[in-house]
């Protein structure tokens, strides 16, 4: 059963709209033609092209090619490549041609293979941690209660850093981690990540929870990280869970823009694990 | 071996800037002060309960119950209700005491149960499509090379809707299917969720592999999802597999800074399975 049939894409305004001529005007301005959602569709295509570094850090193809390849008009073509630059990732060079100006980061969101650092598992460049706080702290409630076993006011290590790739920022993390396992880490041996940190006192990693959600940089993150105030940014909340799964660790981090967090192989939530509602 | 010293949280400028005593000004105004870092510490974390409902979607805690379960000044406790104030999470309402203004979402990145809907796994609220597009297209090569088996031009089915939560929309999906799938999807069933409308095709899903990264809305995008446009979104980039490990689907999503997506349980990676380099 095959669907050939092209819809029509401009939005219907809706009843409520049609019945109020007054305000179409003003849906319609606001409702994207199918020209918008074409160059919008393609710029994604591109975008994914670009981070996954399929021009070789080059040029990008010409116009022609790119309609050829997409089976879009110049006109689509031309639009995608506007929104691109208005994102900030590519520029047109008199002679040169158009190209890639952002560097982009992928970066595996599970814990590298134990006794492994971040810096050999993403081969990105040079990873290690710029040290901004570092102290016990009673737990607060919030803390308390995403860590196992922890009760409020009991002490935890707060351990704040700058994540440094070729020593640029890339993220800031705040860690929140138990006693039992904070005795075992040592400030003095934390020259390369968090994880190699944890590895070094002994502690046994399984997994971790993560959750993210796009946010604006404020002036704080902003000039941790070199960035413009009010900049996007990913905000990273996760718990790390020893082999018993325990919570022993749980962080919140701001990472910029550049940073394409990757999690691969989520499998399908188990309806056997799932909590009858 | 507890470490209980409190760092001096003012950065170091560092050698260079001490050799250059003009620029000190001016990187001194750049750094976050101990004041500054330990009021986003603050702010992250009741940005972290705000989310979780902490609050019962009531007002937040006083100043001075704030100052107690943080063990924070005063001064502290205000510059982070500041900070959520100014992003959009918080509203000072004279009688009434802070309370939260925004409604964020916690949704789950793995796909459901096979058979569940979206809906009945979130629980949020009524969850439908509202479909943009539906068209067969030959796959460019950015395409062909994240679906398995697809060759370049081969036909594929492009699907663009945005997801709504209880008529508000909370995403913009567009969805590449392989020929294979697609030809047992129907339009017609499409009024759930993607996970649902594979089901109806007989498709079984196994898992799927998730990269997120923050950006600014575009125009089209904005007024899709009904925000401004250059407000912070969540790009997601999901490539969903059957049991075979087969890429069947790949999908570019744009989602509203309101939505924090959830993975848990990520293993940590297996050496074993880790490539040799």
């Amino acid at each position: 059963m095959h669907h050939t049939a092209e819809h029509d894409e401009r939005l219907d305004p809706g009843d409520a709209a049609r019945d109020r001529p007054i305000f179409e005007g003003q849906i319609r301005r606001l409702l994207p033609t199918s020209g918008h959602l074409m160059a919008r569709r393609l710029r994604d295509l591109l975008r994914a092209e670009l981070r996954s570094g399929a021009f070789g850090g080059g040029r990008l193809p010409g116009e022609s090619e790119l309609m050829a390849r997409h089976r879009a008009s110049r006109d689509v073509v031309r639009a995608a490549l506007d929104l691109l630059r208005r994102d900030g990732l590519i520029e047109r060079r008199r002679g040169l041609g158009t190209l890639p100006i952002r560097e982009e980061y992928i970066v595996a969101g599970a814990p590298p293979p134990a006794g492994r650092s971040l810096e050999a598992h993403l081969a990105l460049g040079r990873i290690a941690p710029r040290l901004l706080h570092w102290a016990w702290i009673p737990a607060p409630p919030v803390i308390a209660a995403r860590l196992s076993d922890v009760a409020v006011g009991e002490d935890c290590l707060c351990i704040e850093y700058v994540l440094l790739l070729d020593d640029r920022p890339l993220a800031v993390f705040t860690n929140y981690l138990r006693a039992p396992e904070a005795g075992g880490v040592d400030q003095a041996v934390f020259r390369d990540d968090f994880y190699s940190l944890l590895h070094t006192g002994g502690i046994d990693i399984a997994g971790c929870d993560v959750g993210v959600q796009a946010a604006r940089a404020d002036d704080c993150a902003a000039a941790l990280l070199h960035v413009l105030p009010g900049e996007p940014v990913l905000l990273v909340e996760q718990t790390i869970r020893d082999g018993t799964g325990a919570a022993i660790d749980y962080a919140l981090g701001t990472c910029r823009g550049e940073l394409q967090l990757e999690i691969g192989g989520i499998p399908r939530i188990d309806m056997t694990a799932a909590l009858p509602r």
